[in-house]
């Protein structure tokens, strides 16, 4: 009982020292946050922190093992579907909310800095992109086994199209106001449906 | 005639300034760039860079500016023509030729990371993209007089997610290798149809 109690304590710290990491990334950059910020952020001392976190660049793996688990989460909605388009689209909100979250949206683009003067963050973060990629080419692949889907080829060029346009939406997302959430939604929605067509 | 000389060999000198400082950019980053790096890289003296460009900042202020001319030509092409949709994906092999070429979406990948941590080269480029923004949005929300095309709100949506691809594409081209040219615009076209119907 007092076991689970602990675990149940650690991982809230855990969560907490993540939060309180998020933020100082989002406002001061990667680069320029010290583990010193992160403690008085979080409000814990650094002998704690070390406990949990032995570094700023395990930090950065665990914000990449989140984003990690959340296309996961997106595969397993796909790879249980029947058509994958369709389930596609009815995870578009979901997906949306994610991606469009605006301190989300900033997180992605100090990560994008980060990774562009850091080799290790850089792997990190290219090796979930290629697996999601990846992934969402099997899964589309597959689909051809029920219809007139067009070619291997034209399956991995439609997952591209969609992750550049996810991309983008990040990007527009950590600096820009957005316009109006159903209305963009409708409007991705309808380019996402005609790229899969 | 001594004097147009003069121009043209002002005009060349300059353009073999800029292409050596966006090569060394691309290769160390803007931030690592020194102006004795663009120098050796242009093999020119410092005395004569000064001459053309008295700072660094100068002449990301010419890549800006090409930038912005580059926007302007596709303005002036969609200006120009009946149907501004048709115009555009008319226009969309040359986007993409401009877009999609590797050593210039590395250099807008750089310039987005020097950004985050120079405002002087944010502001320079959000307000590039503002006005980008702006135009599209009047040439489009005047196409309505033409036919049932929705409102001006959908309009600026519409361009809000054109944006966004493009900006995904870039950073796209920027870190992987490209699907075979032909499929990926011909892809891009169905998308970008779909979108402003």
């Amino acid at each position: 009982m007092a076991r689970k109690k602990d675990e149940a304590l650690h991982l809230r710290r855990k969560s907490e020292i993540l939060a309180g990491a998020r933020t100082c990334f989002i406002e001061k950059g990667i680069h320029q946050t010290s583990m010193q910020d992160i403690c008085q952020r979080s409000q814990i001392s650094p002998g704690a922190l070390y406990r949990y976190f032995a570094s700023k660049q395990a930090i950065i793996e665990a914000i990449a093992a989140a984003e990690q688990q959340s296309n996961a989460d997106l595969i397993d909605h796909l790879k249980g579907a029947k058509n994958p388009t369709a389930a596609l689209l009815e995870a578009l909100p979901e997906l949306l909310d994610h991606i469009l979250d605006h301190d989300f949206a900033r997180l992605m683009v100090e990560i994008s800095s980060e990774a562009s003067r850091n080799p290790a963050v850089q792997t990190l973060f290219a090796a979930i992109d290629e697996q999601f990629q990846h992934d969402l080419n099997s899964i589309f692949a597959a689909r051809r086994k029920f219809g007139p889907f067009g070619d291997a080829d034209q399956t991995a060029h439609q997952i591209f199209v969609l992750l550049a346009l996810i991309d983008g939406l990040v990007t527009r997302a950590a600096n820009e106001d957005l316009p109006p959430r159903k209305q963009l939604e409708s409007m991705i929605h309808k380019t996402v449906q005609a790229l899969f067509k």
